[in-house]
C-alpha cells in the first residue's frame, strides 16, 4: 500500500472520461489538496473556477466496468482561514411567490478557526453575532467517470456520484461508487467547513481542505447507485429530480442490496425497512437533488454476504 | 385546569368542521383512546374503518381563527398487544418498472411488549427473527378543521395538519397547528408502535393507544403551517406533493418563524438555516408528503420574541 | 325534460356536501348566470368572494355514489361588458430565481365586444395595442361534492373535478363526473371569456356568464377521474401535483376507460396510446394541476361498449 | 450553399465534443440516413447499438459558443418497410401501484406503406386490426455539443437538445439550438414514422430515415435553451424533470424571448402569454422530460426585432 501526495496542476469542472492525472494501486491512499467551490486555493489564489473544479481524475488500476470504488474518507484538514457562503436562501427551495422578497444573492465570509474547530461569520453578521458552529468536514463533490462516454458538469449529481452536497461524506465514511469505465477516474473537490442539509443557500462554508482517501476495487458489484458505511449505518444514495425520483432511486437501491447481500426475501426487506429507514436530503440546490435511504446497522442481521 | 377522560363513540374520516364531540377550557388536558388506522380498538373489535378514523372533534374554548392550537403530547400508552404493517413497498417509493416485482401487499402482524416496551414480528417472518425493536409511539394523524368550510380526508393532510405520520410527533414535543375555525376542532388517531421515515410500506405498526394530551390557545399566532418544538429543536412542517414542494413550505416557514418571532433579518436567517438546518421526511405515501424543516435549539439566540 | 332557470342566492368557495339549492330530474336542463371569480355579478356587484363562488349545489334525482354525472355543455353567453386579468406570469410557472424579476401581480380589465364575440384589453397596454382575440368561453371550475363527507376549496381540483382550468371545458363538450353522494351535488362557476393553456396568469378572462347545461345520470359508471368527450375526441381527466402524476393519473385512466369499454387488451390499449394520444395542459397555477390524456374518436374501433 | 451528402461510418451514443464527422459551412444542406433508435439500418442490419445513435458530430464552420444553431428540416423520407414500438404503457406514466398490472416491455413490428405514407401493426394486433395511422415522421432526437465538455447520453435531453421526442420536429419545423462549442457539433438519428404525445411506450415507431436539413449559423443569439418555428408558431423547449420544470423553463423562455426579440415589456409579456400559450407534451418516458410553450404567431405583432 502506497501512499500518494497527489498535487493538482488542473481542474475539471465535470466528471467523465478524461486523461487521468494520476494512477494508482488498489489499495492506496491519496492525499490532495483541493481547491473551494470558485477555484480558489488554500493561498486565496484563484487557480480554477467554479463550479466545483476537480482534482483528478485518478486511475485506479484493475477498475473495470461493473466494479465498485470503494473510497474511505480518512481524514479532511481545512487549509485556509476562511470559507464562503451565499446570502440568500435559493429560490427552489421557498414557495415560488416569496422569492420575490428573498434578500441579494451575494457573498459573506467565515472565519475558520482550525485550532478550535470552529466556524463564524466575520465579520459579524447583525443578530447572529453569538453564531459559532463547529467545524464539521465534509465532501461536496466526489465521484467517478459516468458510463457511455458521458460526461456530467460538478453542478449536479447522477449514478456516477458527483455534486451531492450529502453531510455524511465526512471522515469515517466509506463509499462505493459504480465503476463505468476502466481505471474508474476518480474526481474529488468542493469541500465544506460546515453545511446544513439541503445546501439550501447554495453552498456550504467553502474552502480549500487537504483530504486523505483510500481508493479501493471492489470487484463485481454491480451497483447502479453510490452506496456508503459509516460506524452506525449503511445508506444508499440516489440523485434526480424531483426529490421524490432521488428517493425513489435509494428506496430502491436498498431494497436491493438488502435481498442481494443480506439474503432478505422481498417481503421481509419491505418489513424491516418500513419500520427502520432514515431519510436524509442531501442536495437541493443543484439541476438533481439527493436523497439518501440510511439503515442502521444494529438492525441487520450479523452475516452480510459480501 | 381540568383532565377530561374522553370516551369516542363516532369517529371521522375526514378532518373538517363537524359538531363537536367534547368542548374543553384552553389549558385543559385530555386523555383518549384511539382505534388503529383501520377503526379496530384496544379489545380487537371493529368500531369504525379506515382511513385512520379520529377521535373528535373538540371544541376548544376561546380559539378563533387567526390563533394557533398548542397541542402538548403528554403521554401514549399502547394499550393492545399487537399491531399491523404492510408487507410490501409502496409503489410510489421505488422505482416505477420496480413496482413489477414488489410482493403484494398483504398484512402481518407484529406482537407489542408492554411490559419490555418492544415490537416483534408474530409470527417471525424468515430472515427477521432476530428483529426486536423498541417501542416509539407516535401520532400518525392530528391536526384541526381547514379553512373555507373544507374537509380533508384523513388519509391526507395539508395546513391544517393531518395524516402527517412525523416520527417526531411523539411524547414530549409540543405542536402548534393554525386554527381556522371557532373552536380550533382538533382531531387525534392512527398512533403506530413505531415507524420508518415516510412510512414507505404504507403504514407503521398500526394499533390502539391511550393518549394524553394538553390544548391551549395561542393567541394570534397567525401560522399557515403547523409547527413543532422538543427538548432541542423547533421544527416546521409542510405537506404537499411533491417532496419538493413540501419543502419549500416548510423552509418558508422556518424562514418567515426566524424572521418574525426570532428578529432575525432575512439575510441572517438565511446564513443561519443555510448552514444548520436539518430535514426530517414524514409521510411519503399519501396524495401530500410532509417535509419538516427543523433547527436546533442551541444555535438560536436566547430571546425568543412569543 | 325541464329547463331550469336557476338564480342562485348564495354561492359556495368548496365542493361539498352542502345542502342542495336546486333538485332536478335526470336529463333535466339548468340555464344560470354564474358571478366571476372574484364574485362580482353581471352588473358589477361585489355578490360573493373568491376563490372561484359556485353556484349549486344542484341535487340531481337518482344519482348514487359508484354512478357518473354527465354533463353536457350546451351554452356559454357571457353577460358583462368586460373581464379581468392578473399582470404577471405566476410565480410557479418560470425558473424560481426569474420570480425576482417578474411584474406585480395587479389586475387590468379586457372589454368583452358581444356582438363581435372578441376580447380586448381596456385601456390598451402599450405594445398590445393590436391585440383582439376571439372569445372562446369556458368552464373554469365545475364538478361534484366528493366522497367520505370531503370539502375542498374552489381554488384546487380532485377525482370530482373543481378548478380545472382546461380549455376543453367549451360549449359543445360532455363531461362525465364520479358521483360520490346521493343526487351527485353539481356546482358550477368561474367561467372565462378565454384563457391560454395553463391559466398562467392565475387567471383566464373572468367575467360573468350564462350557461346552459344538461345533467344525466349515467348508472354504474365506477368512474375515478372526469372523462369528457367533443364531436372529435374522448379524454381523461388527471388532478394532482407534480404534473407528472396528474399525466399518470390521466393516462392510466385512459387505460382503463379502453380496456373496459372499448374492449382492447392491455397490449392493445398500449400500442395505440402509444401512437395516438395528446396531452393537453390544464390549470398549472392552483395546488393541483390537470392534465388531460386525450384520443382522438377516429382512432378507435366503431363499437363502444357503453 | 454546398448539399453534402454525409454517410455516417460510426455512431454515438451521447451529444459531446467529439472529433467532427463532417465538416460544412453555415447555410449546407445535409442530406443523411440515420438508423433506428436501436441501431439498425435501412436494410435490417445492426450497426450500431442503443440508446438511440446518432450521426454526426457535425461541424458547422463559423459557429461560436453564444450563437445558436439553425436547423431547417426539410425533408423525411422513411427508407425501411418497417418499424417497432414497445408494446406495453411505461411505469413512469401510469400510477404506481397500476404498473403491477401492466403488460411486459415486449417489442411489435409496423408495416409502413412509403406509397400510402401510413402505418399499421404487421402482424396485426387482435382489436386493432383496423387501425392504420398516417405517417408522419418527425426527429425524436438531436441537438449540439453541450457547454463545460459535458456530454449526455441520447436517451435523454438538456439544454443542448437531445432526445425530446416532440412531434413538432417534422419537416417544416425550423429549429434553434443555444451552441456551446466551436462549430457547434450538431448530431442527429432516432426519427419516428410516427409517435403520440409523451412517446409514453418508451418509443414512437421506430425506423430508419433519409433526413434532409439546412444548418445555419445565427450570431449571438444566446439562447438558453432550444426554440423553434413553423409556419404558425414560434415555440421555446423545457427538458428536465419533473414536467413542473421542463415547463418552468420553456415558460421562461418564452417570457424571455417576447421581452427581448419582440419588444414587449414584462407585463405585456404577461398578458399576451396568459391568454394564448398553448402547451404541448414532448417526451415524458427518459430522464428529462421535455414541455414545449408555443404560441401562434398570428397573436405576435409584425414586427420581430430579429
Amino acid at each position: 500500500m502506497t501512499t500518494h501526495r497527489f498535487v493538482a496542476t488542473q481542474w475539471h469542472n465535470v466528471l467523465g472520461t478524461l486523461p487521468p492525472a494520476l494512477s494508482i494501486a488498489s489499495g492506496d491512499i491519496v492525499i490532495t489538496e483541493t481547491l473551494d467551490a470558485g477555484g480558489v486555493d488554500k493561498d486565496g489564489i484563484a487557480r480554477s473556477h467554479g463550479p466545483n473544479p476537480m482534482n483528478g481524475p485518478i486511475f485506479v488500476e484493475g477498475a473495470e466496468p461493473g466494479d465498485a470504488l470503494k473510497v474511505e474518507i480518512l481524514r479532511m484538514t481545512p487549509i485556509r482561514a476562511n470559507g464562503w457562503t451565499r446570502t440568500s436562501l435559493a429560490g427552489n427551495v421557498v414557495d415560488p411567490e416569496f422569492v420575490r422578497t428573498l434578500p441579494p444573492r451575494d457573498k459573506v465570509t467565515w472565519a475558520i478557526d482550525r485550532q478550535g474547530l470552529t466556524v463564524a461569520l466575520d465579520p459579524p453578521v447583525p443578530g447572529l453575532e453569538y453564531l459559532v458552529l463547529p467545524l464539521e468536514p465534509m465532501i461536496g463533490c466526489f465521484g467517478v467517470a459516468p458510463a457511455l462516454g458521458q460526461a456530467f458538469s460538478t453542478a449536479t449529481s447522477a449514478e456516477n456520484g458527483g455534486n451531492m452536497d450529502y453531510r455524511g461524506f465526512r471522515p469515517g465514511t466509506t463509499v462505493w461508487f459504480p465503476v463505468a469505465v476502466a481505471g474508474a477516474l476518480f474526481f474529488v473537490g468542493d469541500c465544506h467547513a460546515t453545511q446544513g442539509d439541503g445546501e439550501i443557500v447554495g453552498t456550504g462554508i467553502e474552502t480549500a481542505f487537504e483530504v486523505e482517501l483510500r481508493l479501493t476495487v471492489d470487484k463485481a458489484k454491480r451497483l447502479t447507485w453510490p452506496r456508503g458505511e459509516t460506524e452506525t449505518d449503511i445508506f444508499s444514495v440516489g440523485n434526480a429530480r424531483p426529490l421524490d425520483q432521488a428517493l425513489q432511486h435509494a428506496t430502491t437501491d436498498m431494497f436491493v442490496w438488502l435481498t442481494t447481500e443480506y439474503g432478505l426475501s422481498p417481503a421481509a426487506a419491505s418489513h424491516l425497512m418500513g419500520q427502520v429507514v432514515c431519510y436524509d436530503v442531501g442536495n437541493v440546490f443543484d439541476p438533481a437533488y439527493t436523497m439518501v435511504c440510511r439503515i442502521a446497522k444494529k438492525w441487520l442481521a450479523g452475516s452480510r454476504a459480501s
